[in-house]
């Protein structure tokens, strides 16, 4: 199908397959043989490029299939049994993950959010209050932290205030992972400050998010000091999350790393998705918030939302009052500068009538 | 590199990619958008097809990445806590998972095993022991079998032996589950008489390999009757299991249910691993057993084998005495004539003197 | 120690041993040979004495140990995998279990509390919420909801509170669930309109507390319809919960169920509350709000509470505000009226100001 | 009823209550209020004791309810997930706790025994295939050896035996467990070379039995160096194995380590079994082997069973061949003189016809 023809859509971010440099990589090397679960020289280059890219000569990397997997693996090696990890109530790991860290044996300890992120203030809350509890030893112990950046919400953490939930981890000797699925489109925002080293440095466990970025399937996982496991080849045996043809997310990973796809993927949504931003307030819509990221969330009056429904695929995102919706735009490396015209295009004729 | 100046190689049946027919699905697909997590029309379309395959209207057909998780998610979902799994001592399960199944909970009651497969007897053993043993309720209690087709020695249950176990399997009230991380190679045996309805009809659930058999990798789990759990997608989900785009694991499966490309992907390596064992008997090798199927066992000379490892990657298996190892070649959809046809020429070379 | 002269303490309600009649029923049997793991005539004759009180001819009952064992094991027998229990963000297991319910694979979803009680409301809007949710087979079910009887602010929940939250249960299809830890108290408090056979008859399973209310230790599950468990004899060994000695949980509920002692034991500690209660509202203190059980709450200043720690133990309940504090005062069968009049003596010297 | 009437039995050596002394110390100390979860003065009197007696002024010691919660506890918090525990394919955790090691995550990889026993050599056969196995991190790695001393036969390790064992564990530095669940008898009986001390310094962990031994349940474990756990207590807690009123265990242990009553208990049922399999070998009667221990077992042709069967209780074994069964005697502390003198009474008419 033409692609100029094919109906709008911006219902989410991992809609379509891989970005074509890793199709045509996969094409390339499909009939070469190379040695099982993660042991050949594609995921080797893919690994040192990684911690080239993070500063971080020294970190383990494995390449994992999803996400979900991928924080259940690192919270469940991370934390003695009675521990639990505080995360944000909005967090893919508190909402979205059917259990996955409760059947690991944890506690998820929610904490309020402002727009998916939480402030190392409510951390230390939930830490001061377990330290002083008299009760403590017949409680859940706050064992890490969990944030991901961008967050479900497309905000992101600040310099600054990742630097103070990790200095807070730090104090408390527990260790901060953070859930990176979208991190291409963090990374490519024009309001972000943290880099690649930046959170090497300051977490102990990060993700470095592949699906949703460009790849096929696949997520790289960083692990440093403190949150490197013993054994965790045969964790990740065990739980089922071994890819036997590891090499095909190795090369995902190469090629991302290899003459900055991954940030140039992030730098294409980015520039889409402030675009439709943009073109959005021009004409007129409310936004919910202003977004930094790749997903642009607007209020629509239902009625707008019913008409607009049928030209173009948006994302139910949350009830905003009985008229109205909000609504959620991904745009992803797949969207294309059409997409964008198409959809700027149809704007005015469902703008709300200016209040003059 | 051209492929006839590849290394010969036979280590294993999963070096190399995917059967070209799924890559270039992959690749006309690649810009197409579908819902995620297998709602999507490529899923339903294969889940139809191998219901049709399997003569099997009823079934739940689930897509999932690999051959570990699957065995995991079925062998939790299907067992009450204090129940295990009778297996043979050789099993997948038995030995190379890393200790999934016990970390779902359950223990494996190994059975001694004769080249892979386990005999309904001594199923029965294990089941009337637990039955009159005066403490039974302190102990696990034998819940399910679980075998695989072909077995990991490439081995295949007849007809005759897989109803015999699941006649027991019934009259014991507990479900037989089949794995058939190989299943196009017994499929296309010869020997086998065991069809893919027979299967369906025997057994409580099984799962169709792809990884081994020409998918980039996947399996498709198929569930039928006691062996159906509700909520089956959340306990996907809650394992991490759920691939986000779970489009690709049924465009591949679609594919390989399409004109018989599954049976076809067999066919080919069993006719290329036939020939060379009927070869590898001529130029006067010693079989370590007669393979019906794509995994040829030939007991080497340490001497002969040291040589011959120079020529051709071959895997090895198990010690034989202190001068001769058993070593496996396998073949794969990926198989050429040419690499057998190279690998025949070398035999003479290597070949034991004969006896005169 | 004579009695008279032991320090007053009303710190909590398990400080001492056992009833004395159940502590002379063990001396007597002492020598008596019986089957151990619960499988003797007392534990038979008691659990038959539990079914008659609550009216409950086909009921299971089974002795445990302690509250937290009892609390996991009912949990993790009657969800499946991806399930999640609701309770009160109060309740024991949301906070005082060190995770044992996450443990055993459930997280918990935690209601608003009103001094420990949730409404039926606001179960609903859980469930609601989660039928309603278009990504709820990525969400963490409802399966079943946990309350205690009296709760841990020993309130109660009334008749019509109760059956609206069974009706809400049965119409979701799930289980409830009741905690009775402190059951005794609950039974004989003046304004309880809730029976065993009404618990019986409302709740799918609820446990008898004895550790808190004259056993030496031991709690009396019991289980009937749908929250009957398969093979529950070997979920208590495999879990640890198997008493050697079966006989000593038997015969202390035998105890406790013969000649209504386990209603006396409740109507004792109950008549010293509220004589204690009526005390403290006499002498001017103000309580934390009026408790129907054994379970007393007064607000203190922090100078009063000073002062008044040195005459008698009390139990630590929550800050109230910078200068007040609430404090338990809980009464057992243990409780004298010797105690209580030493108490009450006490109240004048201690008591705030009268406002003029 | 009085003693001297009673059936006759020795099936099992906890079919009775506790040791007067103890059962007068929880009648004594009853009305006595004391800190709950073991945090009580008996507690850390009866932990100060046992340190003493076993020489290990660093150990640290819990009290716990029974055998297989104990074990289950251990085990899970020694190993990571993918390790498993080499036991005797006898151990109580290999059968008869109902998949409890396995619940917890954990393989219990059998090792062949000779009368209850595994041999140093057969633990290393163990060790060096596995770090042989090319396939390793695929699978479970030995992480401890689990041993009982007495065994469940009744049979010793001798303190050359344990010291190979010991040795071999810190060569390959992993602990070494040892369950104690008879370990009275054990230390009592004439052939043992292997003290407290000793066991102390060449387990990592080891538990002293004590519902097998006089106490009414609990069993004290005691953990050294590399397996102190941080946080036990919280395991305890969330595994529903913390006892509310935890002096009830820690007085009963208090009383066995006072003036060597634990020794005492031992030395009195080890008297009587060694005075009672004299007496069978004198008789005529063939054992299954000479036991050192309170557990006697002799081989009776089956209408002999019938016969004796109807004097006296014993336990069974094992079937021995089709006329022959292998019966259990056990003595406990709370044999007296005259069970055993009116056992040996009956034996003659009983025994075997002399073979001229």
């Amino acid at each position: 199908m033409a692609a100029e023809n094919r109906p709008l859509s911006f219902s989410s971010d991992y809609m379509e397959g891989a970005h074509p440099a890793i199709l045509e990589a996969l094409v390339e090397t499909n009939l070469l043989r190379s040695p099982g679960y993660g042991l050949d020289p594609y995921s080797d280059s893919a690994k040192e490029k990684i911690r080239l890219a993070a500063d971080a000569a020294d970190a383990e990397v494995f390449f994992l299939v999803g996400g979900t997997q991928t924080n259940a693996l690192v919270i469940k090696s991370l934390l003695r049994s009675y521990e639990g990890v505080i995360a944000p109530e909005t967090g893919h790991i508190s909402v979205h993950e059917a259990g996955a860290i409760e059947m690991g044996g944890h506690k998820v300890l929610a904490v309020p959010h402002k727009l998916g992120k939480i402030a190392a203030e409510d951390i230390k809350k939930v830490l001061t209050a377990f330290r002083l509890d008299g009760n403590r030893d017949h409680m859940v112990k706050p064992g890490m932290v969990y944030i991901s950046q961008p967050t479900e919400y497309g905000t992101l953490y600040s310099l600054e205030e990742l630097t103070a939930i990790s200095n807070l981890c730090r104090e408390a000797d527990i260790p901060l992972y953070v859930d990176g699925a979208r991190m291409a489109y963090g990374l490519a925002s024009p309001s972000n400050d943290v880099t690649l080293p930046d959170l090497a440095r300051l977490a102990d466990a990060f993700y470095i998010g592949g699906t949703k970025c460009g790849a096929l399937f696949g997520e790289a996982l960083v692990m440093r000091g403190r949150a490197k496991v013993p054994g965790f080849f045969s964790i990740i045996k065990q739980n089922g999350a071994l890819l036997a043809k590891g090499r095909l997310l190795g090369l995902q990973f190469d090629t991302l790393f290899t003459d900055g796809l991954y940030f140039d993927v992030g730098r294409s949504a980015i520039a889409h998705a402030q675009k439709l931003q943009s073109a959005l307030q021009d004409a007129g819509f409310r936004l919910f918030f202003e977004s930094p990221t790749n997903q642009i969330f607007v209020i629509l009056e239902n009625r707008t939302l019913d008409a607009l429904s049928e030209e173009v695929e948006m994302g139910f995102w949350e009830t905003y009052d009985a008229n109205h919706t909000v609504m959620r735009f991904a745009t992803s490396w797949a969207t294309t500068e059409e997409d964008i015209a198409r959809l700027i295009a149809l704007l005015p004729r469902f703008a709300p009538k200016k209040q003059l």
